[in-house]
């Protein structure tokens, strides 16, 4: 086999473990033998058409920088939530990245996003299948909304799952101080998929503090039912907390959330969120009459390295380092994946499927991992995410602050 | 001296700390071999009148258990918002009171509090010393909010601190990933003094990343000069952070958060008081038009102890332990402080103050800790918050979430 570099890039939201990836790829590069210099694209294949690279074999020649790298937050290489074109339309853009390629000598790209960045990687790839041109292209998923199909779940999301279930502990702690009725609404992210929403169930499950109700977008949402739900929780304790995905809607399909909103959308035409958890304090300030507050746990959820899930950790610089090899094994087309094994305790291997069968497809929280009432999970749900929190990253600290690397 | 029983209870906003100080309070009385029982008050001074006890010298005599309560968020005991009448109103509450200490054999009361707990621990103290009753009457001071004067600075500051360092960290590091103009208002508590939103300087002091600008509610707030601070940010990067205490004003005295020009309407029809960073969120957009988002760190600047700094509560627990000490020494209708040494590096040292001369009273971020364009602190600030949020506490988990203790 002729030796070859290969390309490396991160798109779409960042997560607390998409650097992670980064580093398992730098690790496999390296290991490899087989790849002579592994480029960072920066800002994704925005930084790629402006030719924007960096050398990661010789910015991450140690360990301690790869270490280091693993527990820094959100994408070291930038981002992008550029979309590529439709194959049939008659754009160059294609032929202008794979003249990059081939000035670079190109001859192993690796993708790690989401939905959208495997939409990338499946028009890369079937572009250079019909063109012919020697490249193997892969994708590596990354989101903690743990939203994609085919794989038993994301990196990212067990380390966004172990901070919101954290908390949303700590909050029902604090809440709980007052004897005087109260209702504490979270807003977990979770557009259309309400896996961070239902991480919320493990606080109570193992610290014995957490949601009393938790709400997910896969159900419809009634706002008599809600109110109903807290009053009947208010029999038996004063303070009540709400966990709530913000892509909660109404039956008719409209956002709990979309009343703030002015109509904005993203690139991709998803509608803008902010207000889901802030709507449901107005409604039950008015249906209900008492102290009621609301916590968007935001940004810190995919950005929280503080407090990292070893599992998710170990498992995303796996997965990337995993990605060398079947580039190397001459896959392409094809988005890594996880395969889970429960005998003998939890298990995880390293697969992979092709990425069309990815791309633009959204995995949703099963019915069987939802109550009946739609008011919160059940133990299998539980289940499910459990193993994926589990154990805890050390972080190096410095002037009492989290070290973090960068790359300029 | 004749043994004894005391009391101790917790009051105000619950921080990370206040159940640190706790565990001081049960060990000094544990040691000192002069205190026979000590009671825990439920929810404060409210609890002590309805009668609602527990046994602390019972429920933690082990260290193990102590060691726990030290990491476990919010007020163990509860909390309550309750102000004691003026002593020269005709009520008979403070004959309850002492009615009950009589009963008891209560000989040392310990309140953890802030401002308007140490105003308890100021009437029961000029009450105790009118009746001449032989009880030593102990504030301990606590508040995420630092705004307690006579003190160095309080516990649970430093703990909060770390978190809003960190978390602002972060925050910056993910939104700094895309290269569209995009401006970020994170919102820290703090309605009138602005030392939690400085505590966001140590971000970019020792992690690289943080906030560009930081507005104190210390300084009167201009909509323009914000505006004209962002555009001058955006000449060099174009990712703007900012982070802004909720208490910031306008200069007529009007909160930004409840300003009318900037806020918005719930759909029950309500002025809705959206909060500071919202509020400037639209003013951003308003003026700006650039991608805007607003971050409230809400809750878990208080409760968040899954991130504690370990000088915060080494001293939160020792300023607990110290207060039975002072008690036990005759002491009475004082608040313990902190006062610093910065020869040969920082050393605390604990003494009192009168509490006369604590409660009601604020301490603000001086001016010579704010920069002379009032949009960020100066290196005297830094300095100052430092040596408070250096170390890291170690947390107990279990199945991947934090383990509390709880007392029922």
């Amino acid at each position: 086999m002729l030796m070859g570099n290969a390309i490396v890039g991160q798109s779409g939201g960042p997560t607390s473990a998409i650097n992670a990836t980064l580093s398992g790829v730098i690790r496999g590069a390296g290991k490899s033998g087989k790849i002579n210099k592994l480029y960072g694209m920066k800002n994704g294949i925005e930084g790629l058409l402006n030719e924007e690279f960096v050398d990661l074999s010789y910015l991450f020649s140690d360990e301690e920088k790869l270490s280091l790298l693993e527990t820094t937050p959100a994408s070291a290489l930038g981002s992008c939530r550029k979309k590529l074109p439709n194959l049939d339309t008659p754009e160059d853009i294609f032929d202008k990245i794979f003249a990059i390629f081939s000035k670079l000598d190109i001859r192993y790209f690796f993708y790690i996003g989401g939905n959208d960045s495997m939409d990338t990687v499946y028009k890369l790839s079937e572009y250079a299948r019909s063109k012919r041109y020697d490249i193997k292209i892969v994708g590596i998923p990354k989101t903690i909304d743990n939203d994609l199909p085919c794989t038993d779940h994301t990196p990212g999301f067990g380390s966004a799952a172990k901070f919101i279930a954290t908390a949303v502990a700590e909050i029902a702690t604090d809440c709980a101080v007052y004897k005087m009725k109260a209702v504490t609404i979270i807003e977990a992210m979770g557009r259309d998929a309400g896996w961070l929403a239902a991480a919320a169930a493990l606080a109570k499950e193992y610290n014995g503090m957490g949601a009393d109700l938790i709400y997910l977008p896969e159900r419809p949402f009634y706002d008599n039912e809600f109110i109903e739900s807290i009053e009947k929780c208010f029999e038996t304790h004063p303070n009540v907390v709400v966990v709530v995905s913000e892509g909660v809607r109404y039956e008719n399909g409209e956002y709990v959330g979309a009343s703030k909103q002015n109509g904005m959308v993203d690139v991709f035409g998803h509608r803008y969120l902010a207000g889901t958890a802030k709507n449901l304090e107005s409604l039950v300030k008015a249906k209900i009459g008492c102290k009621v507050r609301s916590v968007e746990l935001n940004l810190l959820q995919r950005c929280s390295s503080h407090i990292l899930s070893k599992t998710d950790i170990d498992e995303s610089a796996l997965i990337g380092e995993s990605a060398v090899s079947f580039a190397l094994d001459g896959k392409t087309g094809i988005m890594l994946t996880f395969v889970r094994s429960n005998e003998g305790g939890y298990k995880i291997e390293i697969s992979s499927v092709p990425v069309s069968s990815v791309a633009n497809k959204v995995k949703f929280v099963p019915k069987s991992y939802i109550n009946e009432e739609g008011n919160n999970v059940t133990k299998e749900c539980v289940d499910y995410i459990s193993p994926l929190i589990i154990g805890e990253k050390q972080i190096k600290y410095q002037n009492g602050v989290p070290v973090h690397i960068r790359l300029k």
